[in-house]
């Protein structure tokens, strides 16, 4: 993972921190979101594999190293420092809160503690990283929802922000509760279910629609699924009717979904076809699935591409990655900043989840509830395998389950109750007392 | 690059293709902007050698035809299918309207003539690939145009999605007239000018505000842009003049730009520090950095992150991909969908720009004004060398200096004339009276 893939300014602080002496203190940084994206309740937590491949696999190559060296920025940097940074790899610890976790606003969902330059260099990658699969998974959560049990799928390779961005964000809606995704190369590196059969090129590509039909049944058989509305929805629903089984069913990709759905339920019916479904497609979110739904459309599956795969109503994450500890020589300095409105929290932490409230308490604090923060990595090494996406998705499933369900709407709620402990608040106190005399 | 980037069912209609004896046949597919996002007037085409990289190199590794073979929608597929799979390439043309050029609703941005199976399974790469770098270059040439003459330099990776996604962010953002990037990758890789200093960490991480300033200067020399705000701006001010020169300049980073912009000056005028600039970051936009410079705040640069990483307003584009014509052992049949407001034009067309107006036109027509799409591969191979990135920069900002000047504000205005020729309207008409009698 290429040293580079950050901004520069994490770099041209790692050589300030090491020409200042100051490589082998201690950093604790920790990750957390300011506040929730409109309309979200929570946030999902998601992305911390690819944390920890990245913290795994941090190095500069020779190539890189030589870019930096060309930079006027880095033209006092000493010869030292290059050598330190030609061997530099992550060799910290690493705490977080388990992928499938709901969290609040100022709850740290990463503490990473390291000699202060590889602490440094991960902030933008990381956030980026949490941020991105969080949020996704946020949106794929709402979207499952609104769909009570019928089934979500992920569409949205095509409107990611790059096709990678779509395979992680894949990852990320599977672990919301998606039932699947388009996306083959989510399918073959994640193990999650893949999706989908022809688009409109495809009966396009036959110089009659029944043609192009009765090709894709005899390759596809029970996976079948007729895209029906190249030419004129009813006539296609007509024309996949007449063909009778196997058909797993027709998407709709246009229209009064409203309408042609009932209209479509019926031409299948009558041919026999009742246990094929109806699966729509295009311009869904969270709320247009719960107004067709609400409407009684008999609609059995959404796929869900732009809005999800954007999280195009609120498509950016408000994390931070705040210096919160420093360890100089065995000696503890708590650090926090009080820019307006933007002001952190010192010293490393824990969260404690009770029932109706999160405690936001100092690390080595016992608190009562389950402690969210769990070692991941200790001197760069893993604790243990993290959890399988599997596992995540049912700690997803599980852990928005045991929210309150005022927590559980589409609509913003009264906010969750996120409480600091007595000893942080003197922390704090003490910390800015210090250093804003 | 994996051939499993992709959605699912290009691969499975890239099986129907080759089981119904289609592998011959030549498709045009091509690729274009179905409305203009909120408040743009045109769209900045961007991201073109990331797609002549995806179609250079795509290709099946063993693994991954196993893993499609293992998929229940593969189980009628022939061996003949996974042999043509595993040797298949990209061998077709490609025709785009250079990076860096304005372009409209309806236009092809690309056009791609190959083998039906090799043309259909790009689809979901390059819709991802032009839409994103597109839309990041359309917003980035929006936050340049509000700074009239200042610097805006992009510093939003960390709220990209995925860390990825930042590096093309960048590149694309100065296609778009960004002046650099914070993403040091984006530097090494295309050569993009990187900037950046310290953040909030840096100033932390010391026992004293000054101590940090110091520290910073003596490594970065006249590079020096010190941050002001992690305890208070007007005292972080004082503290970066007393030390004098070499100071590039000083970033704010968070409370009132308009009034602290102004009081930092005053403060490093009165230093003698009047060559040392204002840098502003935070919650900026178009809008935000129009109304600051209308307010008269003395601010030199703009920092622009999560809106432009992101495109927060306008976060996904509508570009569609679709099939308008075949080539079947010599002849030709045109191919267009009627969906309802999904409807597309048959037949490979050529793009005629003149000074008031588009005309899309049948490919072969000779049209007046200068004709936008140009091939960029023939037979799988590249025609000349790329444009470099300065090239495209050039080519941006000379285009867009050349549209009617309504098209050139940041509000909607009268949309651009474009007009299909008579040859093309006919083509269309013949086509949909052969489709739906």
């Amino acid at each position: 993972m290429s040293g580079l893939l950050t901004d520069l300014y994490e770099l041209t602080m790692a050589a300030g921190y090491f020409e200042a002496g100051k490589a082998d203190e201690k950093a604790t940084f920790e990750l957390c979101f300011r506040r929730l994206p409109a309309n979200r309740n929570f946030i999902l937590v998601a992305g911390l594999p690819q944390v920890v491949d990245y913290l795994q696999n941090l190095s500069f190559s020779d190539d890189e190293i030589g870019y930096l060296k060309s930079l006027e920025q880095f033209r006092n940097a000493s010869p030292a420092f290059w050598d330190y940074l030609h061997v530099l790899r992550f060799t910290g610890d690493l705490f977080a809160i388990p992928e499938g976790t709901p969290v609040f606003p100022g709850e740290p969902v990463l503490t990473l503690r390291a000699p202060i330059v590889e602490a440094q260099i991960p902030e933008t990658y990381l956030l980026a990283a949490i941020g991105f699969q969080s949020m996704i998974a946020t949106k794929a959560w709402r979207c499952v929802e609104s769909a009570h049990d019928r089934a979500v799928v992920e569409f949205g390779t095509r409107r990611a922000h790059t096709a990678e961005a779509g395979t992680l964000g894949a990852r990320a809606a599977y672990i919301g509760g998606c039932a699947g995704t388009s996306n083959a190369l989510a399918g073959f590196r994640y193990g999650i279910p893949v999706m989908g059969t022809a688009a409109h090129s495809w009966v396009m590509s036959f110089a009659c629609e029944g043609e192009a039909l009765r090709k894709l049944q005899r390759l596809l058989g029970e996976s079948t699924i007729q895209l029906i509305d190249t030419y004129d929805t009813l006539e296609g629903a007509r024309q996949a009717a007449k063909l009778g089984p196997p058909l797993w069913g027709v998407r709709l990709d246009s229209g009064d979904f409203a309408v042609l759905s009932r209209e479509v339920r019926g031409i299948l019916d009558d041919a026999g076809l009742g246990d094929s479904k109806i699966m729509v497609t295009g311009d869904l979110d969270e709320y247009r699935i719960a107004e067709l739904l609400s409407g009684g459309a008999p609609i059995d599956a959404f796929g869900v591409g732009t809005q999800l795969a954007t999280s195009a109503d609120a498509p950016a994450m408000s994390a931070v990655y705040k210096l919160v500890e420093l360890d100089i020589l065995g000696i503890k300095r708590f650090t926090a900043k009080y820019s307006l409105d933007k002001s952190t929290v010192p010293g490393s932490k824990q969260v404690f989840r009770a029932a109706e409230r999160d405690v936001i308490a100092r690390s080595g604090e016992c608190g009562s509830g389950e402690a969210l923060l769990r070692p991941v990595l200790l001197g760069g090494n893993l604790v243990e395998p993290l959890p399988s996406l599997e596992e995540s998705r049912r700690r997803a499933a599980q852990c928005i389950a045991a929210l309150p369900p005022a927590l559980r709407e589409l609509d913003q709620a009264e906010p969750r109750k996120v409480i600091y402990s007595r000893e942080l608040r003197e922390l704090t106190d003490r910390t800015r007392s210090n250093l804003i005399p």
